[in-house]
């Protein structure tokens, strides 16, 4: 059995200047994890004298928990604004009932207070999240005295925009994680420079099917627990339609296109506020100005895919982080729904971590997946598969090693393939070699024992 | 780590007349294999003077080994009839090109030499399955050679009818498989008893996904290896149409209700023949008697179930056999889906490696399907969580134990609990509580060290 490799994907301390301005954070112990110290609360509230634009992605999954289907309420109600996010970790506030509702709603209450100014427009401003055990009630009480102890005002106040604060922030979204997940980037748009950071958290129960905010209001109260989530926070100012659009295509991009084990959860979630505090008045909108959305586009998806992929580094059990491509499938979904399958057969995943080049199993999973049928109605297409190439590709920069190519397998050199698949990183690209030019990216792990003993002894 | 289990679910010494008449059968070891003796090559001939009706189903994945292939073809061509089956292990003749097709014929019109009289009517009359290692040519002048060895006029046949004959021809379909799957059975219709006799194989790469024959041909000839094969007999007369609209709905309830690894393989097959050998003249046929027919299907039926419950008590590694019920769907095609996923699921599979009655697994799979839309194209149902019932069945007649009675988690009792998990064999049941009355049943099997070990290690 092979030693799980320790995972260092650390983020250096940055500079304060390194994240968006007009926000204050923080992550503190409120007593929902037991262990003294340990973070299980963060706060983050905008403090941006410009609107706070909001949007977000929840699970598509039919079980939605509290704070989903709360934040979702707070969405909807305000338009696409919001000024703070309150999140838990230790306790998922899942099937739960009417009191897991009262309780998130009380998450929301409590951290509203701590806006420095109410606004009269909406009638909440928090959204909330929370991980953790399922079937258990949140202790609300710590949470809310937790909270109200963060009012600027009080001497317990823990909140900052330094790397410190976003750190302990961070360190507040971990359960099963073993290393806090945070980035920054900064991007201009006509010669502004914005910022983007934000966080995440997630390392089994990971396959996220997330869906735009506005869509999930009609469950019911039973939820479940779940395990990605991740915030976003920039200064640039972005109306809300166009940080819903902008956000629903980055997660598909990135967060819906990794997967540990195949599960999807039920408390996914993924926020993006934007607070328009390095905007000088300029307002980000794909009817206004089609070119500089693109770029907010653009850089939202990348940072976001640098956090998604974050998680499957510290994926339960993970030795490998590997980049399955499809390329050349009829259209991007059917691409999608390929390398989804491939990252997600139990068969390759215990072929990556036996470091064998097994193109047998990603060919077997690749033609399980029916393609799209069009839009006409027609037959959908179908692979010939003396079109297809199967190539492993290492990431130290030298060759790629081609396994099949037109449909006839090469002749292997077994060396070769074994320096890298040895490689904790590494690319397999499947190429149909049909038209229509579709493509896409996700990124897995393998199957370990380590994840067997994590999950055939873990009592969630 | 928990020990994997001896499996021991051997069929006993069967007499004669429990085995359908007018077959002749035999295994024998012609060199596919390395170890000498070791079965490698099934013949199945059917003796009967009436017709013998052939239906296939074939695995759905695009990339389909050159034995489905030709096989779709020969009972195409012939409208429905096949008297002869070949069969190899240790070789699957796939993503071997032209040369793969040749052989698959080769085996074909060698079998088809061993027939009692030549047909006019048709050109081929054999069907060919092979299972395997994969990317390499079969040993075919070998093969060719152990099939004319067993011309009845040859003193190395070895084909007959006794018990020990079908026996040693289930075991040359073995791969990885701990034991020879074989099974017999008898009912009668209208006073005429019949019998039902077949064996199968396969212990990974089992998700199979099958359609009926006639839908294959349109793929091209490169292909890779599978491993759920299976081949029924019986002495009951049916059409041929009726005899695939039998097994379509026979298999779609067996074979395409298990899964060891969810993954499905290229070479999937299952045939049966039916000889008409007791049938006294008389047709089952579905347009002519709905009666008759609507017995002998749920006989294959029930049969097709007993041959797949075989390859999931031994799956590759696994220590439990789990009957997964969902009740109460808008659908079959819906309580189908969620029961596949939750048979599927990697976190639900370990839990019942650790046996732990993780409901919350079973609820956030169950939530992830997305339910079909309706025909008329409305949107589809929602699951209401309040409805939801969850319930872990033991399989020694003692009571279930309720782990989730409309939405709300019950206090689960630890101890018994504990009680039905540490059992090999139990049933989770999902009753969603909604309106349409589908329902369906997948067996499934746990996820232990050893699937790692043995799929980390392996190199197909």
């Amino acid at each position: 059995m092979k030693p799980t490799p320790s995972k260092t994907h650390h983020h250096f301390p940055l500079p304060s200047s390194s994240f968006p301005t007009g926000f204050v954070l923080g992550g503190l112990h409120v007593g929902v994890k037991k262990k003294a110290g340990v973070p299980d609360l963060a706060v983050i509230l905008s403090t941006s004298e410009h609107p706070t634009s909001a949007a977000a992605c929840f699970t598509r999954n039919a079980f939605k928990a509290a704070p989903v289907l709360v934040s979702d309420h707070v969405i909807k109600m305000n338009g696409g604004y919001a000024r703070a996010v309150v999140v838990n970790s230790g306790c998922a506030n899942a099937v739960t009932g009417k009191q897991g509702l009262d309780d998130a709603w009380a998450m929301v209450m409590a951290t509203d207070a701590l806006l420095p100014s109410k606004s009269s427009e909406f009638e909440q401003e928090t959204l909330v999240m929370s991980t953790g055990v399922i079937g258990q009630n949140l202790p609300i009480s710590k949470i809310v005295a937790g909270i109200q102890s963060q009012a600027t005002n009080e001497a317990t106040c823990v909140l900052g925009s330094d790397f410190s604060a976003w750190e302990r922030a961070a360190q507040a979204f971990m359960t099963t994680d073993t290393f806090p997940k945070l980035r920054a980037r900064t991007f201009s748009i006509g010669g502004v420079e914005y910022r983007l950071a934000g966080m995440d958290k997630g390392a089994g129960m990971i396959h996220p099917n997330m869906g735009p905010a506005g869509t999930t209001f009609s469950s019911g109260p039973k939820q479940l627990h779940a395990t990605l989530l991740g915030c976003i926070m920039t200064d640039a100012a972005v109306s809300p339609r166009s940080l819903q659009s902008a956000l629903t295509y980055a997660v598909d991009r990135s967060f819906n296109s990794i997967s540990v084990d195949g599960d999807m959860s039920t408390n996914d979630s993924i926020y993006v506020l934007a607070n328009g505090a390095a905007s000088n008045g300029v307002i980000i909108d794909e009817e206004t100005d089609k070119e500089a959305y693109e770029v907010f586009k653009r850089e939202l998806t990348d940072f976001a895919a640098d956090l998604a992929k974050l998680v499957v580094r510290d994926g339960e059990g993970a030795t490998k982080f590997v980049t399955v491509t499809v390329k050349n499938a009829p259209s991007y979904k059917d691409a999608h729904n390929i390398a989804s399958r491939i990252s997600t057969s139990a068969l390759v995943k215990t072929a990556l971590y036996g470091e064998d080049a097994n193109w047998g199993r990603i060919l077997a999973a690749t033609g399980s997946v029916p393609l799209q049928p069009s839009s006409s109605g027609a037959e959908p297409p179908v692979i010939d598969p003396t079109k297809v190439n199967v190539t492993f590709i290492p990431s130290d920069g030298t060759s790629p090693l081609p396994v099949l190519v037109n449909g006839e397998p090469e002749k292997v050199d077994e060396v070769r393939a074994k320096e890298i698949l040895s490689l904790e990183d590494f690319e397999v690209t499947v190429d149909l070699g049909m038209e229509g030019e579709g493509e896409a990216q996700y990124w897995t792990c393998d199957f370990s024992y380590e994840y067997v003993r994590i999950n055939g002894d873990y009592r969630s």
